[in-house]
């Protein structure tokens, strides 16, 4: 039961692209300290001064994590799952938002995944293999199909990375045959094209979202917290597994967004995570969208 | 009744100075072509360029309104009240958005007006003149009252200015031998401190909220727009009465916010409209605070 008199305002965020209304959906938040080597490509010193800049602590590290839900005439999508119910305290709160939104798992038609990292696939399950969104077509980039579920790829993996390649099989390998896969450039769905973005992992995709003359663009993790990572393009994250790559995909993909003055919405900037980008002498600036009451 | 399927999150947002909730109120949003003349001191070209830099069209002047609900051991304090439901369509929100967050008007003890313009007086009366918020003490600036409430200033007064003159009639008139006057540097109730920032009006002030070890300031109309304002320092706005006053006193509470570190809110940054001030080159950054599910 939630307390009006105490409760939060639920952690989604409505706004419209053509006919289709788009909801931002707050999976949470994590705050750690701030790794050496976050970015591997500058130095301490560096990055604890845009963290200050951004109006952050110097040696916190804060995450945030923010799905799409679109509801089109052929029925609610989501777009990436969060983490579930098996992510560190304060996460995993994307169902009871996508709930205040007044909308069941159930009533999910479509899950889109950008990428298989676990804070994008994990809440497809609960923790003990239940699928959530039952009634669901899963649609998946077909190159991130291609690296995650090879085993070849999985004996090759170093030790850290073989754990995502066994969630991609716990998550994955029930409906294995049920999956579909998109190429990059395909219109996968009504209003739904992939625009190629990898570099982070090896197939993700952005998400090109046009309806009537609205359009945006779903642009996943080009960056992690865009504060830090659009206004230092060249920066590396230690998450990013094709450092070279996911700065060349940062730059394309941002530089079409402030040229073509296109919404943007980031999985990781902070909640509701939609904005614009705007193009500086340096980088780019992310601006958040105004908050609207309609 | 709000359909939760199609409705949008309310409009609130809470976050804690010490020991108090406070929660930022949507009195809603108002957009117009922006006025020849909106920033006296500076080119069309460069206001528009300014307008451009921050993500908003160059020709088009959106405002937003919020107001702050804090709630202490002595009570709700409610600072500033929005324009009620005699505003322009899409304003007059914030009852509505304090009824979500579990507060009606009957139950706000205290409210705290930082200065006399219709958008922070007006929702203190409905049309009619009935008092909303009923069992609450009204405190209010005592320059901003000597002011307002001179009849000499209002024969004085050019015709754009004399409406407000008799708004403030209007509304404080029925309760004048009721209204506590506050001072500047006064703290007026427990862990609020009124702040000079005259300049956009003679006795505009901010309001400084303490509780235990947190602090932070409500800072009214020092800027309308931080994007543009905090960012252009010395452009006046056609709102500001004294333009040379107003941007001392700009400067004077954004060097201050900057050094401390201190959260702020303003009454016209987007929403939540809070956040961090940071000195850059030429002026100030507005960095919103990360918004937090709990």
């Amino acid at each position: 039961m939630v307390d009006s008199a105490t409760a939060q305002a639920p952690g989604f965020h409505r706004f419209t692209v053509g006919a289709f209304e788009v909801i931002a959906l707050h999976d949470g938040v994590i705050t750690r300290d701030r790794p050496a080597g976050f970015v591997p490509n500058a130095s301490d010193e560096e990055v604890g001064e845009a963290f200050a800049t951004a109006g952050m602590p110097r040696d916190k590290l804060t995450i945030t994590f923010t799905a799409l839900a679109i509801k089109t005439p052929g029925g609610v999508v989501l777009i990436d799952t969060g983490l579930g119910d098996g992510g560190p305290p304060g996460t995993g709160t994307l169902t009871a938002n996508l709930a205040a939104a007044g909308i069941q798992p159930g009533d999910v038609k479509t899950v889109v995944i950008s990428h298989f990292h676990g804070d994008h696939i994990g809440g497809l399950q609960l923790k003990d293999g239940t699928p959530r969104f039952v009634n669901a077509d899963l649609l998946v980039p077909e190159k991130e199909w291609a690296f995650w579920m090879d085993d070849a790829k999985m004996e090759a993996a170093g030790e850290a990375a073989k754990g995502n390649f066994g969630l991609c099989r716990k998550i994955f390998g029930p409906v294995a045959d049920k999956v579909r896969k998109f190429a990059w450039d395909e219109e996968f769905l009504p209003g739904f094209t992939a625009v190629r973005a990898n570099g982070h992992t090896p197939g993700m995709s952005a998400i090109r979202i046009a309806s009537d003359d609205g359009v945006m663009m779903f642009v996943a993790d080009i960056t992690n917290n865009p504060l830090i990572f659009a206004r230092h393009p060249d920066w590396q994250a230690m998450f990013d597994m094709d450092p070279a790559e996911t700065i060349t995909t940062r730059k394309r993909i941002l530089d079409q967004a402030a040229a073509e003055k296109m919404r943007v919405s980031f999985f990781h900037a902070p909640f509701p995570a939609t904005g614009f980008i705007v193009k500086t002498g340096t980088g780019y600036e992310f601006l958040p969208a105004l908050w609207t009451a309609s």
